[in-house]
């Protein structure tokens, strides 16, 4: 199917399941950063992050014989908050692996999405096999937390709707992550004389950042746009911070992923 | 003047140097709260907090000749940084009295925004001796942080905003702190069927709570929201999620003060 109508259908698809989230600007921050930046703020997501439109558009393109024996995945993140809730928004079983030392804090949020959490040692061979014994008891059906098209294509609408709201972005920044998002986030930029970057091969450059850069990036958001913001999507703006020439004048557009960040262990 | 054309000036007024700030809402925050609750987020507001719209409709209302010696206030937080913005924004100059232990982070806001700090020793008279030492110097108007009319009305278009964009609320809670707020938006209030809760007494209702019920509405609302809100805005949610019977299935507007958070001291 065609890129761009595959897009279209998944972003109708998902539609009624997910927020179209604010963008926010400051003026601060784009005189610090020499540009004009559009934070698109996933964090206010449902569940609190952007992995809710890939797991939504996933789940409702499985069949009704697929649906009824539930869905499964296996993490430690987000990715299991956002499986539960949208199989529960959608009335399908959640099963969810989970490594032995997940956070309490997750756990508990999965449950509350209605996820039913299976603990193992906290390996990959360890979740695989979990996971696959599950499926062979259930049937239920895997929803891969990266690689899938579909759930790429839903984690492509956050891109989408920034540049259908904003139509004068001319570059756009997501961080690499599992790569699902900035394989999404490249879709919705295609042929649209928008530039991408964060990771490779699909998007034209990489900037990397050093872990001190990441949390003053953070910092500035948190203090100067007043919202909660993971590290990972700090990524991208202290990219931003870093190389000003490369973005000097540019309106740029980020991608802030989530926000679901444990308040006990701040690095500041 | 009647109070309803007052305040309809006040907003149209001051309209084009503040943000309409958004209206958050989370079906998470409404199931443990048990009613509907609409943030109204002031910590998005120029300068970080709602102290821009009462400052910059003050400002306003002085006449050119008034405006020309420029405009002064004593603050050691954010109605000093207020003063300095919207001056600024309105081409004025603007003196700044600051106890001489106000934290260097404010100060510097303070002087990011343009104002001219004075610093004398800190107690509430030698403040009020430095201010009419620099008023009798220069003809500077002096603003009060509340007990000024023009303030109240601008403070008050917030709420104003928020019973507009939201007909169906019936409660409106706003912080105590220097009564400006919470008068605005008793005002605004007014003749709506609307009711205020936060003071008294032009209010109908005070709910006292402590420290850790603050602190904990501050968290639930961080983590769940993923805004960053003073503590002393999150003492509305705590009345909230203290006196249950009181909102239940009530729909509740709160007014978010600011966002102006020291992240090196947070109380978790």
């Amino acid at each position: 199917m065609l890129y761009k109508k595959a897009l279209e259908e998944a972003h109708f698809r998902i539609s009624r399941y997910i927020h179209r989230t604010e963008v926010l600007q400051s003026s601060l921050i784009n005189t610090i950063a020499g540009c004009e930046v559009f934070f698109k703020c996933e964090n206010f997501q449902k569940m609190g992050a952007f992995k809710m439109r890939g797991a939504c558009n996933a789940i409702l393109q499985l069949s009704e014989e697929e649906r009824a024996n539930g869905v499964i995945t296996h993490s430690s993140g987000n990715m299991a908050q956002a499986v539960s809730l949208a199989a529960r928004s959608l009335g399908v079983k959640a099963y969810i692996v989970m490594p032995s030392n997940a956070p309490e804090v997750k756990k508990s949020a999965v449950r509350d999405y209605g996820g039913e959490i299976t603990e193992c040692i906290p390996t990959i061979e360890e979740r695989e096999k979990a996971t696959n014994a599950i499926i062979a008891k259930t049937g239920a059906s895997f929803i891969h937390p990266s690689n899938d098209l579909n759930v790429i294509l839903g984690q492509a609408t956050a891109a989408k709707e920034l540049l259908i709201d904003y139509t004068e972005i001319d570059t756009v920044l997501a961080p690499v992550g599992g790569g699902g998002l900035l394989a999404g986030t490249a879709l919705a930029c295609l042929h649209r004389n928008v530039t991408c970057m964060g990771g490779e091969p699909m998007v034209e450059k990489i900037i990397r950042v050093e872990e001190d850069e990441i949390i003053h990036a953070m910092r500035l958001i948190w203090e100067r746009m007043k919202i909660i913001i993971e590290p990972s999507c700090a990524v991208p703006f202290a990219a931003v911070l870093k190389e000003p020439d490369t973005f000097k004048d540019k309106k740029v557009g980020i991608i802030i992923t989530g926000g679901n960040v444990d308040l006990s262990k701040l690095p500041f």
